[in-house]
């Protein structure tokens, strides 16, 4: 927490709920000073301009997925197993936030789309973590496979219907179900597991 | 075209520049019909309600991209060249659509999402298409599937970031391109090509 008592997380939530209360265009750094209760310049002292309050914003909502994706990594589990946990908890944290609170994730899902950069940043650490897993398979025999970037890239585009928020509106249905099935049995193959 | 001299394709153009002059909510039955210089009643003896004529509308767009599939089908060409080639029309078409007019595009995307059951049939026969594909490859040992159908619904999911007009704002960059090579690659693995 800073001297002037405003820890990074008490702005940005305030700066959430007022994205939420007047939206993207018309909240400024005033309404998230007045729900703090300080001055325009003790905010600024935290975030030099809009722009940088919102990125803070959108990259704290997005960077929740990966205390999920965190424990998969840690865990014990054969690459196959774990590549389907990893793929499973991306998917589940994301179904999960679109129903606790539909509104929430609409609001957020059009700020990354507007917000330059974020979802590229988001989308490499992503693909790392990906590649991380293909090649400690690639590693043990698990997969086979030459390029373990080129396959992470492939294998998070194969599974955009489930973690982009453009298909939140499917994800409660047995097609999308049968759907993830059919992809991640494609993916597996694809690896070369079991070859 | 039928005795009143009015071809579907002429009410069909009626109604498509009513709904980009007015938008999905505020064209109604009415507007078409004074496009047309017709009786409300002789647009109605066409189409039951506002509901059957979108659904006409909207069907005819989406139908327009099985002539070029029609053509990749119909080609002389190896199971894995042929859908790869079906994979690249699918994409090249609306790649094409998306660019030539981003308005009737974007108009077209929020009318297919909010039509109950264009979506779905779409969908049905590019899947039938592709599981055509699929089976014929397994049949002639190109492929190693046990289930075609449900490799067809992999593989229509797992390239989704290629024809889903929710994601037609980057089909244009070098990400996509290496993309859809990445998915190609995964997918091509993953029906045992060369296996």
């Amino acid at each position: 927490m800073a001297e002037d008592g405003l820890s990074k997380a008490s702005i940005l939530d305030a700066a959430e709920g007022a994205l939420r209360k007047f939206g993207l265009a018309k909240t400024n750094m005033s309404d998230v000073a007045r729900a703090l209760g300080v001055s325009h310049a003790a905010l600024y002292r935290h975030y030099e301009n809009k722009a940088a309050l919102r990125l803070a914003v959108v990259e704290r909502w997005m960077g929740g997925v990966f205390e999920p994706l965190g424990a998969v990594l840690a865990e014990e589990a054969p690459p196959e197993t774990k590549l389907y946990r990893w793929l499973s908890a991306l998917r589940e944290f994301k179904r999960e936030r679109a129903r606790q609170d539909p509104e929430l994730f609409a609001m957020y899902a059009a700020l990354v789309a507007e917000t330059a950069g974020a979802l590229e940043g988001h989308a490499r650490l992503l693909a790392e973590q990906l590649a991380g897993i293909i090649e400690a398979g690639a590693a043990s025999g698990a997969f086979v496979c030459k390029d373990a970037r080129q396959a992470a890239a492939g294998v998070f585009y194969a599974f955009t219907r489930f973690h982009h928020a453009a298909h939140a509106a499917e994800w409660d249905t047995p097609e999308s179900e049968a759907g993830f099935e059919a992809v991640w049995q494609l993916t597996l193959r694809g690896l070369g597991a079991g070859s």
